[in-house]
């Protein structure tokens, strides 16, 4: 049982951590704190927080753990504000989509406290935004990934896997750098080729014909091209360096692509084709079986 | 009403086209052709078709409408099978997913008889094949592309049309080179790029671990590339032309993406997302308008 609890922004991210703990019966009090008083009203309204203050000093005192559930470019300028105000047993962490830029941000904010602060991120998340968007069963059977500080005491790592259990969660542990290099690969590259497509398609003076007879394949491949542009600006110059890497791999295999059809190399094609649906039926068939299936509308952070 | 059809190949595409015209009490009697079998004998047991034959002598005689709803690549060949006994009043039509490729097959392999033959493609499909998939309702409410040969003649194209609407479908006209062009940036894309990314990360040494944390973007974004290698490769070669076109527009939107990412632009790359996030949600706004929502697991051919 946890005692206060402050959520930094009260939208999908934070009011669905704060109804999970609420659910739970796992916090005593949750304060929201956040740039919008429009959203933090409106989480009072819908009772996913007990109180909302613009007062750092308000919020921090007695806290026992703060989420930061902000855009992550925001995460140092919020830890500056919170670190005057931070009691030696409070623990910080946050919900960002990369963790190594996060983890320089609390080092240069926080100084020799960034050992209070732990490392997360949620994989979970929907199309929709703001405290209305929140939904106390976002994180059941989902992934929850902590990427310590070396720093970081146990039982503050302890901590923060134990509130997101309480929320439902499957608590695994990467490094920064393993964080981002993986969600370099499976999440924020496809963000990347679908922004992209569309975009692409858009710009056509036959777009509208396009548009008019893209199925179904089209609309799940560009699903997350309706995503936030902001958001996903951030995170994409957050982890620049892994999704270059990622990116620059991707041409490559673009151009072999391209070499096969230009040769109308069909054995060429079909080998990567077939190994693509191999991979992907197995991915499927795994995926099924560890995890129930999502709600609509949910996308990964 | 239609006295004879003949569907050859009775799988997902054929099996649906004959079952919709049943249900519509539109074709007096079906006839299942095809390479397998045992394919033939389940749409017959299913009741698909009313009888199966592998005689296309037996097939064609008083045929009024064949679909051919086999691979593209298969076109030529099979049209040269039925040829030696097509009626003067018969009509042929197909379902393939290219159509400037099966036209050129089509004309080659029927010579001045191939102004009997009507080019189609209904945009529906699902991701499970063969006779055990078809559905009567696959294609209510979805679009049936008619790409007419200048010599066609405006009766034979009227009752490929009419049987189609008969099946619930939305009947479009476009040019075989319109059609491809506009299945290359919408559809034949896509896949080539599912396809990539998921042989790209399966061949990482790593792979293990970035399927573990693959959420459920990478699961739409990639959904495609659980699509048949074969149909696919056949695809891609039928529309190289128009898909190396498409292909090469997206390898220079990549690296205009890319330069934005190395300079750390932040305001070239949110541009761009923003201009994909509005126009892929004005598209899903108007497609929901026109379209019911889809059956589990469609996607386009």
């Amino acid at each position: 049982m946890l005692g206060k609890v402050v959520v930094v922004g009260v939208g999908l991210i934070g009011g669905s951590f704060a109804l999970a703990l609420k659910q739970a019966g796992a916090a005593r009090h949750i304060v929201g704190m956040g740039r919008s008083q429009e959203a933090l009203a409106r989480a009072l309204e819908l009772g996913i927080v007990d109180s909302i203050t613009d007062s750092p000093e308000e919020a921090m005192a007695g806290a026992d753990l703060v989420l930061l559930a902000a855009p992550v470019a925001q995460t140092g300028p919020i830890l500056k504000q919170l670190l005057p105000y931070l009691d030696i047993g409070t623990v910080i962490t946050d919900a960002g989509s990369t963790k190594s830029d996060v983890v320089a941000s609390a080092r240069e904010a926080l100084g020799d406290k960034a050992k209070q602060f732990v490392p997360a991120h949620p994989i979970a998340g929907r199309e929709s935004n703001g405290p209305d968007a929140a939904l106390a069963g976002l994180y059941q059977g989902k992934k929850t990934i902590i990427t310590p500080l070396p720093e970081n005491a146990a039982g503050d790592v302890g901590l923060v896997a134990a509130a997101w259990r309480l929320c439902g969660a499957i608590i695994h542990t990467l490094t920064p750098e393993e964080h981002d290099r993986v969600f370099a690969a499976v999440s924020h590259l496809p963000h990347l080729l679908a922004f992209g497509l569309v975009d692409d398609i858009a710009k056509k003076p036959h777009a509208d014909q396009l548009f008019q007879y893209a199925a179904s394949g089209f609309r799940d491949f560009t699903r997350i091209a309706g995503s936030s542009p902001e958001m996903w600006r951030d995170i994409s110059l957050a982890n620049r360096d892994a999704l270059l890497t990622e990116l620059d791999a991707y041409l490559a295999q673009l151009t072999v692509l391209r070499g096969h059809l230009a040769a109308r190399d069909g054995a060429g094609l079909e080998l990567i084709y077939t190994n693509a649906q191999r991979a992907r039926r197995a991915w499927s068939e795994a995926i099924e079986t560890a995890e129930p299936a999502p709600p609509k509308n949910q996308e990964p952070e």
